[in-house]
């Protein structure tokens, strides 16, 4: 079965207040992206690499690689207005019918065991979504002054990568963009399509401040 | 008006491996706790604290506050067997029908200004929780192998310190114990009070293992 990765990197970093685009920023000295690509060609060389950026960033991406000596082998294209756009962008050159993975591009610390769960579970299942338990009380907004507290145990956290067939993702991104939809597996299940899930790892952070930055060096140490 | 925090310090510290009870840990050289501590005493120095602990911590941590010259006045109290049954325990030594704070007692980073807010609110509302979003996509499990997405922008994830009315909360711990009820607000809710929201604190944050802990030195070097 041939298989694919996107990696999307569309964010603009304005989180952490600066110039850098968060998936330039550097973990123990080289881009969070970089570890990224990495992590999906240590679990298997011959995986189809997409990586999707913002179009301003393409040429310091190719100026990092150098600087970087990053040799993996990737494809780049440009991402959309939102990480919909981005991922159907990506999808746009996945030739096959086979699975595709779609991956943050700031979470650089995923595993091979957890990469390889979310494809062969995608291979029996169709989608396959790594999950962890979420570890705070969560209440759910009903509307004006209105609130009710969820059950936590029966709450989890979605990570990436999410695996799919790709004729199902690519029917679920031909559907019309809708803003609510914060991954993909909820546009996938817009086809009718159930969401499998796996356990994810508490190690895959998605570094979206300078404090996960600091909690990635960390968990490297580790 | 009258009023306590019920600072709560039940846990083991199991998840950190080591034989030293979470609370105790230290931040920048102090015990958790101490921060704690001192962060509703600088609010508020007339407030009345109450410090629940495991009863086997009592004697270490009249230990710990000689070594650090500690010299806050609290009244200490030891815990039960949930947290439930602890801050039972606590407000069994409040004396007034004012209002009262449960706080967590290794949420060390929280401030004078939330601390004001909770007090404020429930002052006029009875209620007050400070909730922050959530960063994550979040799925709830419906049953075997079903689960479906929810709208993130309407979650928000629980912290302390959650305030009351001293009476509500009394009559909330009359109620019996049921272990999905993991805040004090659930419990309030269930004498059918409608439970208050305002706004939390992203820097106000649980350290409930080694790599919060960091997180919690890295915010305070800010």
């Amino acid at each position: 079965l041939e298989r694919s990765v996107i990696l999307v990197a569309g964010g603009s970093g304005a989180r952490f207040g600066g110039p850098t685009p968060k998936q330039f920023l550097l973990l123990q000295g080289k881009p969070l992206l970089c570890w990224s690509i990495e992590a999906f060609y240590r679990y298997d060389p011959s995986l189809q690499i997409i990586v999707v950026l913002p179009r301003p960033n393409l040429d310091s991406w190719s100026v990092l690689c150098k600087a970087h000596r990053f040799h993996v082998p990737h494809e780049l294209t440009a991402g959309g207005q939102e990480r919909f756009h981005s991922v159907r962008n990506g999808m746009a050159h996945v030739p096959h019918n086979g699975l595709v993975a779609v991956h943050d591009g700031v979470r650089p610390l995923v595993s091979s065991a957890l990469i390889e769960r979310c494809f062969d579970h995608a291979g029996t299942h169709h989608t396959a979504i790594p999950v962890v338990p979420i570890s705070s009380s969560v209440r759910q907004i009903l509307g004006a002054g209105e609130s009710t507290a969820l059950l936590r145990s029966a709450l989890r956290a979605v990570q990436t990568p999410q695996c799919f067939d790709a004729a199902l993702l690519r029917s679920a991104l031909e559907l019309p963009y809708d803003a609510s939809l914060t991954d993909e597996a909820t546009l996938v299940e817009r086809t009718g399509e159930k969401v499998h899930l796996v356990d994810g790892e508490e190690r895959n952070i998605k570094v979206t401040s300078a404090q996960d930055l600091v909690l990635a060096e960390q968990l490297l140490a580790q």
